[in-house]
C-alpha cells in the first residue's frame, strides 16, 4: 500500500485563485491590498522565505513592501518600524519575518504588530482567538494545515492527532485548531519519553519540530494520516519520508506540503485585512 | 496501598497567610487591596461560591465590593458595568462569577475587565500570557491545581499528564500550564474514544469535566497523581474518589483540594494586582 498525497501545491493553487479574484476586486476599486515584510538581518534561508512571499504576492496582485533591516537593530527600533506599519492606513498586512536573531525580544516585535493587520497570525490576540474558538486570523502554518487536511475531507473528530512540537506558532496553535475540531489531542516534545509508542497509537500525525527524519516510519500506525511540517536543508522533512510512504494512509510531501498551504493562508489572510480596511 | 493527601486546605493556608501580610503593608499604606465580585441571576451554587470569597477576602483584609445583577441582564449592560470596574481606581481586581446565564455572551463579559484587573484569570489576554508562558494572571483552578502540585515536589518534567476538559478557564490553560512544565500532554473530552486506555497510561491526570465519577478508580495507574477538580451536589468529584485511593499514589480529595486553591490564588493575584497600582 502507498499513502495518498496531501497535495498542498494543488489546494494552495485552489486557495490563491480565489484570492486573486478578490484581490483584484479591491484593486479595481482603487484599494489594491498591501503587505508589508520586514526581514531582520541576512539569513539566507529566511531572505529566500521573504522573497517567495513577495513574489507569490505579486502573482495574485497583492502589492508588497519590503522593509529589511540590519542585523543589530535594537528591539525598541525594530518595535518602533512595526508599530509605524500599524499606524500606517496604506497597509493591510504586517509579515514580520521569524526567527529574528537571538539579541531580539521576538514576543516584543510580534506584540507591536496591529492584530488587524496580524495576517500572519502571531500576536497573542490571534493565538488566543485561534485556542478559543474566536474570529481571528491564524498563525499560517496550522492554519494552513488544518486546511489541507479538510480539503481531502480528513475525518477528525474524535481522532487521536499527535503534535510533535510546541513552538508558539506552529506546535502549540495546531493542538488548539484540532482540539477545537473535536480530535484528542496529545502535545509531544523533546522531553517526551516513549514518542514511539505515542506515536504508533496516532491516527493524525503533525510533525513540526524541524529536526530532519525525527520521526520514523516504522513508529507510524498504518493508515496514519501524517503531516510533515518540518523543513531542512536538502529537501528533508521531520518524517522519515520515502518509507512513511508506505505505512501512512495520507502523507504530506515535503517540499509540496504544507509550504505551500502556509503562503497560502498568508495571503488569503492579508486579502481578508484589506477587505476589512476597504469596508470599515 | 493508600494514596497520599494532596491537602488543598493546608496548602492554601500557607499561601493565605503570605497574601494577609501583604494586604496588611498595603492597607497600612492606606491601599486596602479591594475585588469587586459580580454575580448574575441568583443560581445557588454561584452564589454560594462568591460568598465564600468574599468571607475569605474578609479573613485576610482585602475588601470586597459585590454587585449582584438581575438574570434577566443583557451583554452590552453587563460589559458595561464590568468596564466601569475596570476604569474605578478603587477597585484592584474583578470577579465575574461563572457560568453566567446562558443569554449574555461570556466572552464578551469576560474581555470589559482590564487585564491589569483580571486577577481571575479569564480574558484572551490571561489566556495567552499562560500558554506562551509570558507574565500575567494566570486562571485561579489550573493556577492553583500547579502550585498544588508543586507544593508536594510532584514532578512534572517528561511524565505524561492527562487532562479531561478542556473548558476555557479550567482544561484548556491546565494543559498549557503543564506543557510550560515540559510534561507530554493529553487532552480528552466527550468525544475521545478510549478514555480508559489513554488514563491507564497517564503519570498525571487531571479530572475537570464536572460529571461526578467519570474518572474509574480501575482505569488508573497504579501510582498516578490524580487531581480531581470536579464538584457535583453531595461532595461528588470527577474521581471515583474512595476507590481511587487505593490505586493512586497521590489523590486530591473532594472537597479540601482544588477548592481551597482555587480561592487562594484569587485572593493571592488580588493583592499582587494591588501592590502593582500602588507602585505605579
Amino acid at each position: 500500500m502507498t499513502s495518498q498525497v496531501l497535495d498542498g501545491v494543488a489546494v494552495a493553487k485552489e486557495i490563491l485563485k480565489g484570492v486573486s479574484r478578490r484581490a483584484s476586486v479591491l484593486r479595481d476599486a482603487g484599494r489594491a491590498p498591501r503587505l508589508a515584510t520586514v526581514l531582520v538581518g541576512d539569513d539566507d534561508a529566511s531572505k529566500t522565505y521573504v522573497r517567495m512571499k513577495v513574489n507569490r504576492c505579486s502573482e495574485v496582485g497583492i502589492e508588497s513592501v519590503r522593509i529589511d533591516l540590519d542585523a543589530e537593530i535594537s528591539t525598541p527600533v525594530l518595535v518602533a518600524q512595526i508599530e509605524a506599519l500599524s499606524a500606517d492606513p496604506a497597509i493591510d498586512g504586517i509579515l514580520l519575518q521569524h526567527p529574528v536573531p537571538g539579541h531580539i525580544d521576538e514576543r516584543a516585535a510580534f506584540e507591536a504588530i496591529d492584530p488587524a493587520k496580524d495576517v500572519d497570525g502571531v500576536t497573542r490576540t490571534s493565538f488566543a482567538a485561534m485556542a478559543l474558538g474566536n474570529p481571528g486570523f491564524q498563525s499560517c502554518t496550522p492554519g494552513g494545515i488544518l486546511r489541507l487536511l479538510d480539503a481531502y475531507e480528513i475525518p477528525l473528530e474524535g481522532r487521536h492527532a499527535v503534535v510533535v512540537g510546541r513552538s508558539h506558532i506552529l506546535g502549540l496553535p495546531m493542538g488548539m485548531l484540532l482540539l477545537g475540531r473535536d480530535a484528542t489531542v496529545t502535545y509531544c516534545h523533546s522531553r517526551t519519553r516513549g514518542l514511539a509508542e505515542i506515536l504508533g497509537r496516532a491516527d493524525v500525525v503533525v510533525a513540526a519540530v524541524g529536526t530532519p527524519e525525527l520521526v520514523r516510519a516504522r513508529w507510524l500506525k498504518p493508515g496514519a494520516v501524517v503531516v510533515d511540517a518540518g523543513y531542512s536543508a536538502g529537501d528533508r522533512g521531520d518524517v522519515e519520508q520515502p518509507a512513511a510512504r508506505e505505512v501512512a494512509g495520507w502523507l504530506s510531501p515535503v517540499p509540496g506540503g504544507v509550504g505551500p498551504m502556509t503562503i497560502a493562508m498568508l495571503l488569503e489572510q492579508t486579502v481578508t485585512a484589506a477587505e476589512r480596511r476597504a469596508g470599515g
